[in-house]
């Protein structure tokens, strides 16, 4: 009973959601609330009933039908049904010039052959892929239309004159669509697309830079957010894990989008789909080092809040580096990779230093530790050594990596060195991967150099979105990167 | 040209390979082509024509709309479609009879503004999850309906004569697509759904043996794969990864479906969903151990090839069980939570032995190369020293667990046993893990240690699968575990 009670308010809190998430819901209502009572006209007002007669019913279901969200949608579905609809009409017209016999039973058993053939053709064809990605309701309509006028045509005479008046109201039905969705407050996939993919790569972004801080902070507040599924990290992600299908739908209906960049190209919103991808690639290492979080053994937050803050840095550079795409693809302007690798590389180098720095300090740490007293002293003098060892060899390799000269703009040498630089930066990670794990030889170490490793994996894979991003700017002929994109 | 002439050998093998890849979509095509010619009957035939008249139309739209390839989506859209144009036809006859007044301008208003209201709300309604998810398609015919009704209402006198017509040639259609998916030949979504669950299973089961063989095996096949994007591990994964909306759609076409289990109870299909969630998570995990193979620094061969035997059994051990697991779902029986639990257990002992166990050829392996020549003495000493220590603490830790005693088979009892097991294996975990990142101190091992320790992460998260699969044979009564199951 009290369930009974709640419902309504349950009803009226979730209407309330459904309107605020996105206010264009609203408006789109009443844009179709407003077309449905415009064609409805055709039929309340004598003057235009007298010349459309009964088939304004045609119209009426085109406008319930082809009307979706966004201008991409109507457009795909109006032109699906357009085209659907004419090819039938021909093919109805064609079959039943072939059937013209006197004979009423040699007629029937003719269309109903026809029937049954184009029903298993046309069925069939909505398995293939590629039909079954841009024209399924094309096909859909083809085959509605055309049973209608065969079958139609074997009581009726003058089919030819049903199907043009049908065919016109369709005309009528979808030109309103079109006009409704085009000039009165028009929601454009496309722009859904740009939208959803600049929010991507804040959501990553926080939810990077969210995870590291969570993993150096204090450890009771983690182990109550590990009870509610609630968990604000997992949600900033989470709708990149599983945004394949949306991401694909919108950048297909925002390719019928009439819509072009400045220069009069189209936009490439398939490149859109490859971001994601990537993104989406990006993001189940994300996950991983999420999962670090939860892992049950945990390296003593002593040793951990050594490395904080080179953690820290790396993490919010990779943050910096997402946001700055996002800013990139918002304004409409290139980046600079070589700049974005540069820093990355520096808080590569930055953690790296301080692994180095503190050899004597996690020593110290561990000394303080009850599980392996005997052997400490003993680790030390080995350690010492064996640290200063490769460090000396690493250091040389990164400094020669860092003092490439940066000069020139012009496009073509910016690339190559960009191409350089990630050769280079290829190169520098596995070094300071070796150092990284040098120094976290012992055993409470695993889980934070699974982390570490978790977050350089992270700089390859951000490498890859930021080609894909790179890509994108260029194919949509963004401006130029100018001095001073980069700190807004 | 030469692309011309080659279009109708591409097409001709498209359409084979669409044939081919799932036979039952040639028997789909030829069953939607059959229950139209039926259909077509209702018009063909004089004296069904007679009883029928024009509106047999409608039957002739409702194959061609309702018909699907599953017996779900077919049994949920008919019902949608029966049920929005149902209370359509109430809600039009309702309103009529509010606007029974003389004047026609003011019924025309009314009209015009019920068209209005109705689409609007309608149209917002469908934006609401739940109705979208289930009855989206009910509320468009609904919308349709209405309109068609309240519309020609306006000119036609007898309105409930046609309402009556049209839904009952509603039903005729609706009836002969239920028919037509139900007896002849019927696909069942739930069957598909069993099916796909059972093939990721076994798919990750694979990809998971491949990935481990390959990272020990011969260096240079791995090198040619990396190229080709046509990586045979990524395809046994790729369909995991993206099968969130394929899963939904199925589960949910699945619970409109009338099947039942032997004790005629529903078979839960969202717990399928929730098991193909958790095998996405567990997927993530496969991704970043793939990613191992990809990374640019590795481990020297010589000392992987140390512990090839150990790592690769505990990958055929996890692969064993989502194979036991497949089985135990396609074969309708429980599993053994517990001996799984404990064979797991006995792999990752096996794999902390193998690296407990071969120190000495570690370091001698260590000598043979050139980066750390001068410390490897003092560190073989040192070595030897912590890693016995803690050998001995593990060992015991181990034993414990895996003589916890095996006997009685009463479900509740062996229940508790598994999730002691489970506690336990928590327990081992982490051990284990130490140990394996103690061994493995050297530099060139970090890539080793990630690879390992995102071996031991997988078990962690297939517990999480099997909580899940055990949870769904449960729920669905599948016949209890009998020794000899898992031999098959």
């Amino acid at each position: 009973a009290d369930k009974v009670k709640r419902f309504p308010g349950l009803v009226r809190r979730e209407i309330w959601k459904v309107g605020k998430d996105d206010p264009r819901r609203i408006l789109h209502s009443l844009k179709v609330g407003l077309a449905l009572a415009l064609v409805s006209l055709l039929y309340l007002m004598e003057p235009l009933f007298k010349g459309i007669g009964s088939n304004a019913m045609w119209a009426v279901m085109t406008v319930v039908v082809v009307m979706e969200f966004t201008v991409g949608g109507t457009l795909s579905k109006g032109l699906n049904r357009g085209l659907g609809t004419s090819l039938a009409g021909l093919l109805a017209f064609f079959i039943e010039y072939l059937a013209d016999n006197p004979d009423q039973i040699f007629r029937a058993i003719f269309i109903g052959a026809a029937v049954f053939l184009l029903g298993a053709a046309a069925t069939f064809v909505r398995f293939i892929p590629y039909i079954k990605k841009n024209y399924d309701y094309g096909v859909m309509v083809f085959l509605l239309t055309f049973n209608l006028i065969i079958v139609s045509s074997y009581r009726v005479d003058n089919v030819l004159k049903m199907a043009k008046d049908r065919i016109s109201t369709i005309c009528i039905g979808v030109g309103l669509c079109l006009v409704m969705s085009l000039f009165v407050f028009p929601n454009w996939s496309g722009e859904d697309l740009h939208k959803s993919t600049i929010s991507k790569l804040e959501g990553l972004a926080n939810s990077v830079e969210a995870t590291v801080v969570e993993y150096f902070s204090d450890s009771k507040k983690q182990a109550n957010e590990d009870d509610s599924s609630e968990d604000p990290i997992y949600k900033c992600y989470e709708a990149v894990l599983d945004s394949k299908a949306r991401d694909e739908t919108l950048a297909l209906q925002a390719s019928w989008e009439p819509r072009y960049s400045k220069c009069c190209q189209r936009i490439p919103w398939q490149q859109y789909a490859k971001v994601g991808a990537s993104l989406r690639h990006f993001s189940y290492t994300v996950v991983a080092l999420h999962g670090c979080l939860q892992s049950e053994i945990q390296t003593p937050r002593s040793i951990r809040d050594l490395y904080k803050d080179s953690c820290i840095r790396l993490a919010q550079e990779v943050s910096k580096v997402l946001r700055v795409m996002a800013n990139s693809i918002r304004k409409k302007h290139q980046f600079s990779l070589q700049i974005l690798s540069n820093n990355l590389n520096e808080v590569l180098q930055d953690l790296d230093n301080a692994l180095k720095s503190q050899p004597q300090l996690l020593l110290g740490s561990r000394n303080s530790r009850s599980r392996t007293p005997k052997i400490s002293t003993k680790a030390t003098a080995h350690n010492d050594n064996r640290l200063e060892e490769e460090t000396r060899l690493s250091l040389s390799s990164i400094k020669s990596d860092c003092c490439s000269p940066v000069g020139s703009k012009s496009k073509e040498h910016s690339r190559e060195q960009i191409k350089e630089g990630q050769r280079q930066k290829k190169v520098l990670r596995p070094q300071l991967s070796k150092i990284i794990i040098t120094s976290l030889e012992f055993s409470e170490a695993l889980p934070f150099a699974a982390f570490t490793s978790m977050l350089v994996e992270m700089v390859a894979k951000l490498d890859h979105v930021m080609d894909k991003v790179e890509e994108l700017g260029r194919m949509s002929h963004f401006r130029e990167f100018r001095d001073g994109d980069d700190d807004e």
